[in-house]
């Protein structure tokens, strides 16, 4: 049984002669539009034209990999950089406000599909996925049950305390235009539509972000 | 830090006074209109209920709870079970036909949304999730690497050999049916639609199962 692929063999194939299509380290779908990983490698690139990228958002500080950059020119997928530093030793605070400033990007559907990813795709993608699920109304237990599942053994008590104590009222102003599309998931609930405030449309050609 | 939820308390409320969504135990997105979790508890119901599921797939062989079916008839939910035994003492086999016919299911998108789950969601969901990736053209390390980070440490050699060995030329016919759903992830690529074979496009009204 073969886990490990050789990283310099690009192109798979099936036993039906199909070509095999390779995701990203630590590869899930967070929401419909919004997906999450490790750092992708060149074998990864013909699974994330798939996806059909408009944004991706990188959380390291270190400079984008030129292969990487090449390929999100040729499809024409935006970079939002955000570095934030990985090292615990010494251990350094998740910065809160950069976390804020990548989700106001994250959950606007203008940069939709996105993906998010760091290295490993477990801590800082973890805490920004999780600060999601607290707007998205999910109880502790899940969102913390989620990170860790990705996070693995290397899960951070860090990362958990910064996730519980994030203040998701200072985002309520860019719910609005997120709200449409999870609105998409059900007509049913209009969980994301506070008070009388007025929904408004994104308009994804014309739209200054 | 509460890591614990009290299970009989179904309805939470945020810090901020909005109510809290709790998703089922292991609970994740799978596709655009597939997820997975554990066995939905009554608490799970209002986070469920924002899915808008059409259909669920149970895989045990024990009947379905009696509150959980009551939710379903509310919500006009339809339950396909396909019952795989969950104990490995003595170790059973995982029957592959089984897991073929629950595939056929889960594949047609007139019975999307729909809910993956057995009692943890891990090996039997992850049986049927790994056939799907494999179907999907995921490469075997990636569709290895979601199984196991779904199970956890309890991931079992017999599932990777039964994911691995999974032939998916069988149902290239059922694949007619869910390809306009695939295709809308990006019309770039239209790596489903094999040789000359025509697309029907599903109708979710008036079609047969």
């Amino acid at each position: 049984m073969c886990l490990i692929m050789d990283s310099e063999d690009d192109h798979h194939n099936n036993n039906d002669g199909t070509d095999v299509l390779s995701p990203p380290f630590n590869f899930s779908m967070v929401e419909d539009g919004i997906y999450r990983s490790g750092l992708p490698r060149p074998d990864n690139f013909a699974f994330l034209d798939t996806l059909n990228l408009r944004s991706i958002i990188y959380l390291c500080p270190e400079p984008y990999p030129e292969e990487n950059l090449k390929f999100l020119e040729a499809n024409n997928i935006k970079l939002f950089q955000f570095g934030i530093e990985g090292k615990t030793d010494p251990p350094t605070p998740m910065p809160k406000d950069t976390v804020l400033d990548a989700l106001k990007v994250l959950v606007d559907v203008r940069n939709h599909p996105i993906l998010i990813h760091c290295k490993r795709g477990k801590h800082r993608t973890g805490c920004l996925v999780g600060c999601l699920r607290k707007v998205q109304s999910w109880c502790l237990s899940s969102v913390l049950e989620e990170y860790q599942k990705n996070a693995g053994l290397q899960w951070r008590q860090r990362d958990l305390n910064l996730i519980e104590a994030f203040d998701i009222v200072s985002l309520r102003k860019c719910l609005l235009s997120i709200m449409y599309r999870y609105h998409g998931y059900g007509f049913k609930r209009r969980r994301l539509a506070y008070e009388e405030e007025k929904v408004q449309t994104p308009k994804p050609q014309a739209a200054k972000v």
